[in-house]
């Protein structure tokens, strides 16, 4: 299986877990990106990212917080990608910032869920948006006929938790506002695949397994085999798969 | 198949369309509920909804806006209807209130996301909160032991438009701010039916077919037949349905 070859790719919520790991094996990779963009919201915790930007300044660029409650500021990230970028365009943006409240259902309040809505759903619109004349001109330069995530693609990190039928976890975390924000986006990767399928854009959501980060406690999956599989899973995509729900194995997940 | 038979019922968005169809066919049933009550957010729209009241005041009463932008109008309706039914409880409460914006992907907006998915998902979750109370004390009282619409039950009144897989009219209506919030509204009706199972309330999420109202144009079905098809749907309900996507004639929607 052939590695995933991209020139140029953007991870959100880069600061640490899976975002972090994104980078950290993008930066590894023996044929490496020509561009790694990264954008994330919490400047304390960029530590580890600012050292990885000083270490490789060549490849990786900080371009911002790209916050969906300040649209401005995923526009500004936009214009510093495409000054970095000049003629080019961005084959891979990876909506990977998201948000959980692990709380019941009885506790959850009008601002949970507009708060998680926003962050997990409304935010990767919205980059989708900004980002869309780039991701267009990396289809428009590529020799590929087809969708493939080497020429240009949205990919969406979603949850098992977000799939209605499987219902994965709730006797752990019932956790509402965060499943009723990932199942919408699943609705929103499958719009964003239609929508954006003549421009030669690949859309899918990934759900990475359930991972050692922040959000969760005490799961199975390192960070670093999540991210490992994601990308194997995502070398292997094609028009056949755009608009899909796939796991971090390459499982098609039920809605 | 015996006619759905409850001794009180709530109904959101009142005021025309679908809403106001429910408490239409509930007036005209030959054993009517002994409360019907209706919330709605319109003023200016409940003409007819204030002429049925006044017709029907022994049956019918209006209790406010119920808006979901004022967590405070909501608890306020379920005050004046904990005190109209007394040591009664609630047995239905059809959350029907919605909205939609028939916009393209790329001309959404956060406000559009945020509004939609706050009418039409995070409305729902703050009903059940609200008249948990009283639909705990309906299935209380019954003597029957497993589930119905009789007994206690929320209703959300959800769309074809958000089942991710058939994806309906995707060529006609993109909408994608309306699909999402209805994907997440088919998740919240299966997180409602999981914690609110072991009071003994059903939940379900009913799609009322592709319905003359205001929200859209020119479709196939009439008010009078989606509310006559849901109603019959209702009535056929049990435990074995509870969290499942529903249309007006029974049939189960995919996720």
């Amino acid at each position: 299986m052939a590695e995933l070859s991209v020139r140029s790719v953007l991870v959100t919520g880069a600061n640490r877990g899976l975002g972090l790991g994104f980078v950290q094996h993008f930066l590894r990779m023996p044929k490496p990106p020509q561009w790694i963009f990264a954008t994330c919201r919490d400047p304390k915790g960029q530590r580890e990212l600012q050292n990885l930007a000083s270490k490789h300044s060549n490849l990786l660029q900080c371009v911002g917080s790209a916050e969906v409650a300040n649209p401005g500021s995923i526009k500004a990230a936009a214009a510093k990608v495409r000054e970095h970028l000049g003629h080019s365009g961005l084959n891979l943006l990876i909506n990977n910032a998201g948000m959980v409240k692990s709380k019941m259902l009885d506790a959850e309040t009008l601002e949970d869920m507009t708060e998680t809505y926003n962050t997990n759903t409304a935010g990767p619109l919205l980059m989708g948006q900004a980002f869309l004349p780039l991701l267009k001109k990396a289809a428009q330069e590529s020799p590929d006929s087809g969708l493939s995530c080497s020429k240009a693609a949205i990919i969406n990190i979603s949850s098992i938790a977000g799939s209605i039928s499987s219902f994965f976890g709730w006797e752990m975390i019932q956790a509402t506002s965060y499943r009723c924000s990932k199942a919408a986006l699943n609705m929103l990767s499958k719009c964003q695949s239609l929508a954006y399928k003549e421009h030669g854009i690949l859309c899918v959501a990934l759900h990475p397994g359930w991972v050692q980060t922040d959000l969760g406690a005490a799961p199975p999956t390192t960070v670093d085999d999540s991210v490992q599989g994601m990308l194997k899973v995502l070398s292997t995509l094609s028009e056949k798969e755009t608009g899909a729900f796939l796991d971090w194995e390459g499982n098609v997940i039920p809605w």
